[in-house]
């Protein structure tokens, strides 16, 4: 495979997951960088990796970063904790010279610095679970930590049916973290290893009680990609007058502020993806492609 | 595409399915035909196929149906509802002589001929839902038959988490099925149509009463296999002593009564199979195949 050249200044980040939940992490990115453009590539026929193995992860993360490559990315975001967690490794290798960060990495140091007690705990899908990458990545920063890894895969369920609040999203959330955190010895802060939990975090909330710390690798991942960008000279700087850093497809000069491609029904990504994003989104502008 | 020819009565029956969920089909013809072999097929790398595109969904189903068909099944069985639903017909396609039957006719027949008063009710995924299979097939046997569809995708997160009953099961299925069966017309007949359904009937039974009927895919399958294999002298006659119907992936002679592909993980495909096939099963017993 030949190496890949870096890409220039103006073109696009992209933005992969395995479905729809990165797109929390792309309104972040939006609201951060509101210079930048942007391509997002849900791969939405797979999905979900949360139950897959490592393996097959892995072979359809370094395929989705191809795929973005292609497009001329001048920096790969891995927004979904599965893939980050398991796949980083052949993403990056198959990258080159084109930086990539995924969203374990910041979140865990968002987590090592937020606890007072060293006492964290993370909830994530199986597959991140098994892979322990969370756990790593706050003990490499805090060896001292307390890590409890939950899987709590039924709440990825519960964020793409829009059951978000209520007694059955309370009640699942109970199911997982109930035990947990009534105990004496309750972490003090949990992370929201999934792109989908953000969305239940007024369940969470309730759950955990009003005093623990939540972290979510949304707004870290942002925060990295933005020193990456700068630290590598990539950083657009000419901001867009008309860009207010909303979330929106709108169009800067003839090239798209926004791109979004998806390997299954654009009709559901765009239903399902807004209430990710926080905006509405029409299936006119998804691009269905193939990995 | 060559016209695949039909293949002779001492071959295997293909099964396939999305996953795990199928094999709850798989246990109940290996009840009803105790002289026949068995290879299941699970597209577990890909699954659910619940909430993906009709046209998705019967890529995967022909990639499926043409890889059992490689392995020379005498007959094909659609044990996901999905499946069934959107993607008969393209599996009749690539399948030639060999006989094909999905769940949904088998199911829509039971529904048709158990309810006294026609208010029959379907639970199964968004994709089923969506392509109607299941009550227009109930509507050609009873055309004065009210259906009331309702997608349950929580569900089959349920079943597969492994959370059968207790308050979060009970709380999901009354999520989906409280209101309609609290009311004065309420269905008297409830098909379970997902193969993952059947392991919440206790959740099931208790939010829609002791009167309602159940109709569950499995065991009509069964039957309806059983008339198309005596129908087209497929049939194998010859039982073998040893077996005895039990769910037991033991041999007849030098081949296995039941063997077992999967897409992904072995591990996984034996551990939560387990469950739905009412026996144990080792990952050794799992080959893992890539369509």
């Amino acid at each position: 495979m030949p190496v890949r050249a870096a890409a220039p200044v103006a073109a696009p980040i992209g933005v992969f997951d395995s479905g729809i939940g990165g797109l929390t992490v792309l309104a972040a990115l939006v609201r951060a960088l509101p210079s930048e453009r942007f391509i997002y590539l849900g791969d939405t026929a797979r999905l979900p990796y949360g139950t897959k193995s490592g393996a097959t992860v892995t072979r359809y993360a370094a395929q989705a970063a191809a795929t973005l490559l292609t497009r001329g990315v001048k920096l790969l975001v891995v927004a979904c904790n599965t893939a980050a967690s398991v796949g980083l490794d052949a993403v990056r290798a198959a990258s080159g010279a084109v930086p990539v960060i995924g969203v374990i990495e910041p979140g865990a140091e968002a987590a090592a610095q937020a606890s007072p007690s060293g006492r964290i705990a993370v909830i994530a899908t199986e597959a991140t679970v098994r892979g322990g990458a969370y756990r790593q990545a706050i003990l490499r920063r805090r060896p001292a930590a307390q890590v409890t890894e939950q899987a709590a895969q039924l709440l990825v369920a519960m964020a793409e049916e829009g059951v978000h609040e209520g007694p059955l999203a309370h009640g699942a959330v109970r199911h997982y973290l109930g035990t947990l955190f009534d105990s004496e010895a309750a972490p003090d802060t949990l992370v929201l290893g999934c792109t989908h939990f953000p969305l239940l975090r007024p369940a969470i909330r309730d759950v955990i009680g009003p005093g623990t710390r939540l972290v979510d690798s949304a707004e870290t991942t942002a925060a990295a990609v933005h020193a990456q960008l700068e630290a590598a000279g990539l950083a657009r700087v000419a901001a867009d007058p008309a860009r207010t850093g909303r979330v929106d497809p709108g169009r800067s000069g003839s090239s798209p502020i926004l791109q979004f491609l998806a390997t299954d029904s654009p009709e559901r990504f765009a239903r399902v993806g807004g209430r990710f994003l926080g905006g509405a989104l029409a299936a006119a502008d998804v691009e269905l492609v193939d990995l």
